[in-house]
Order: structure tokens, then sequence, then C-alpha cells
């Protein structure tokens, strides 16, 4: 699968100009032939709205997605866009798979919220894969993937890799650098992260997205430059067969985890 | 606490010359000042003794025990062993801490089996942690460590500090070191391995044991010599306040991890 990582700086509380730098990031990555293009945590608004989410949160079928749909129906191009999805009376930090018809493949709610998020965001309760044509994609956001946990359940339901939008900031660089190999690793499944840059208050994003094979090979890594990056990911790499981890979990505990899938 | 890395090669079933291999190290660690040793998996016999289970395993109390017990009550010294163990019909590759006084604080049974060894022994069932003057240490062997569930649990279960008993081959060395640096980061613990060396038939054992922090720096790495080296781990070093993962881990998936620990 051609990926294109869009390593951006989301206009602060500009949904208008995000929605411009996401159509040209759309644009760039159909020159460059891909099929999906993955955007940072909150690409849609920035990080620090939780004062504004009242506003600037939109339901699944608001104007802001239904205008993204549109552009990826015309080029024909997956995204991944994550933004403040507004859900009754809760508030979720949510990433949305666009397909290439425009349609929503599905919807991920970050399950672990870091820091201050809880004050405004309510997290998920469900890890859910996308059966696309592209293969079967999980979706993850930021403070998920130091969870191991988390890419273990999407795995085991299903996917066959994990993309991961991001919002991490200094100083945790060498967490990211290294949760994503290991989470590849130990679930034989290639990983595609893309973290932010630019600051809000004392936040500081330092990028360095990345993409990993199943055996955690690093594939392609930026630094923290504004990029639009494309990276081959094979979905379907021969396993080492001695591994073989999501099997030979132990049944108690991977009966424990897959109770977590189904219930509700 | 100072703990010596036995980074050794077990005489293949022969006990009585590990026996001395064993009284050699506890010796040599005691005068550097260790509080415990760490030695390999299966040190007491060497790795590939499946088909000579019914006469080389030995029950908790048997004699090999028992004779490192009084060693180590003579030098008051803990020392972690890792021996086949027979328990009934059944047998375990099982690692027993034994403490300053001669006393056994507990026995872990492997609960991931590698390869062949499940046509041998029965993998276990339970993550204890065990409370020691020294620490509330939890144990694994080997192929545990390439689970994440492994090391969440005995954090769960109440470990500062885990010990993993190892006999890794080529090819998995960055494997190893992938995932003691997760284990430690992700549970906010340090981790310290005893990887054997030699060969054994077609396994080459490449050593390169270590120990890592609760960020999962490492405070030291072995290459690939017989060594006994030193290394003081803190158990008790102020964490992160943004991070604190064992408390934030999504409430469904730590209720299902709880009761995998308490399940019998």
């Amino acid at each position: 699968m051609r990926i294109a990582i869009a390593q951006c700086t989301p206009h602060h509380a500009n949904k208008q100009e995000n929605l411009n730098m996401i159509t040209r990031y759309l644009h760039r990555a159909k020159e460059q032939k891909a099929e999906l293009v993955i955007f940072p945590e909150l690409v849609l608004t920035g990080y620090s709205i939780g004062n504004q989410l009242e506003t600037i949160a939109e339901e699944i079928d608001g104007p802001s997605l239904q205008f993204i749909q549109q552009a990826c129906h015309e080029l024909q191009i997956f995204a991944l866009i994550s933004f403040p999805e507004k859900n009754g009376n809760a508030y979720h930090i949510s990433s949305a798979l666009i397909q290439d018809d425009g349609s929503i493949a599905g919807v991920y709610r970050k399950t672990h919220l870091f820091s201050a998020e809880a004050h405004y965001f309510t997290a998920g309760n469900e890890w859910p894969v996308f059966t696309t044509k592209l293969g079967n994609i999980g979706v993850m956001i930021c403070y998920d993937l130091e969870f191991p946990e988390v890419t273990r359940l999407l795995r085991l339901n299903g996917a066959d890799m994990v993309l991961v939008n991001t919002a991490n900031m200094e100083p945790y660089e060498r967490y990211q650098h290294i949760y994503m190999q290991s989470r590849a690793m130990e679930n034989e499944i290639p990983l595609v992260i893309c973290n932010r840059l630019g600051q809000e208050d004392n936040l500081k994003f330092f990028g360095h997205s990345m993409a990993v094979n199943h055996e955690g090979d690093i594939l392609l890594q930026l630094d923290s430059e504004e990029a639009l990056r494309i990276v081959d990911v094979s979905l379907h790499e021969t396993r080492d067969p001695e591994l073989n981890y999501a099997r030979r979990l132990h049944e108690s505990v991977r009966g424990a985890l897959l109770n977590c899938l189904h219930h509700e």
C-alpha cells in the first residue's frame, strides 16, 4: 500500500485553513500515486481546543468531514482525518477513515486520553477494524500507542496494519520510536504514525513521523520538517513461523482481551 | 538493589557441573557486594533436555535447589535459578527465587512456551510476584518477554521490578533489545535480563544480557562474553506523572487482565 504521511502544523482553531491545507496535501499525495494519506491528531482544529468544543466540534456527518469526503472522492484517494467529534452530549478525539469513493469506512474514538484531555473529552470503548479494499485497517491515536494492549486488541480484531494519528510533544521522542518498533514486532504487522509539528502554549510537537514493517524495521522516518512523504508498506509479508504471537498468547489472556472486543 | 548478572554457558545435561558453576558465581557476586544473582534460563541443566525430563527434572524441594539454597544461606545472597521442574505428571520451565536465608520466595512457571518446548513442558497459568526484603519482584522466562501482557500482569500484580531468565538465540537479538526497553517504559519499572551463551545443536545463544531502568535507559549491556557483571538498579525512582500507564490503562482492559491474575 502506498501511503503518504502529511507531517504538518495544523492552524489552531481554524477549520477553514486546515481544510485548505488538507486539500493541498491530498492533491500532492495523488500526484505521487499515494493510495492513502495519514494526517496528525486533530488536524482539523489543532490540539488545544478543549474550551471551544461546543462551537468547533462536529458530528460524523458534519460539514468539514463532508468537504473532505468530497475531495477524496474526486481524487480517488483514502484519508485518515482526526477531528473533535460531537456525539450527543459527549466529545471524543476521533479519526475517520475516508475511502476513495467518499464514504467513511469507520471512526475510531481515542481510548486513552492523555493529561488534560480527560477534562474535555470522553474516552472511546471500542477497538474497531475497518475492512477496505486496501486491507483491514486499525486506527489508534497518540497516547494509545503507549499501551501495548491497544495494538494487540486491533490485531486480535483482524487488523493487517495500524495507522496512528498523533500530537506527541517533547520530551517523548524516544517513547514514540521504541513503541512504534515494539508494537509492530509484537503484533507482526506494519504501523505508520503521523505526528504533527508546531507549538501550542508550552507544548512543542516534534514530528518524527515514521513507518515500520512487521519486523520493526524502519521503512521511513522523518525529522521535524513540514513534509509530505511517501512510503510503500506491504501488508502481507511472510511472518516468522516461530513467533506467531497473536496465536501463542496465553489462552486466558487472549480470551480476556477478546472479551474486551466483544463487550458492547 | 545491587544485582549480579551471571552470563554463562550451562553445561548440557550435567547438573553437578552447573551446581559447581553456580556456586562459583555466587561467591564472585558476594565478593562484589551483590545482593542478588540472576542466571539464564535452565541454568541447572542446559536448554535441550526435553527427552531427559524423567531423569533430570526435579521437584521444588529436590536436591539441586536445596544445594543452592544452602549456598545462598551461607553467603547471605539471593539467586534466581531456572530449572526443569517436575510437578506431579507435568514438567515446567521454572525459576525459583531463593532468598539470602536459604528460603524460596516463590517459583514462576513459564507461561509462554517457545517452539518445540510445548512438546515437553506444560505452560504455567499464574503471574506471581514475590515480596522480599529487596522489593516486590516479578519473574518471567525468555519468550514471555515478547508478550507485553506478561510484564503488564506482573506490574498489575504489584511488581517493582522484573527479572528475566532467558536462552535467547540468534537471530532474535534486536527483539530482545527493543522489548526490554519497551517493557520497562510501558510499565515504568526496571527490568534485568540474563541470557545464556554457547551452542546446542543448531541453536546459538547470543548473550547481550542487560539492565534497563523504568524509563528504558540502558544501565548495563553485555556483549557475548562469559562474565559476571554488577549493576545497581533503583526500584523507586520518581515516575513521570503524565504517563502513569498502569493506572491509566483503559478500565475494561485493566479489569480483564486483573481477572487473569485472580482466575484460579
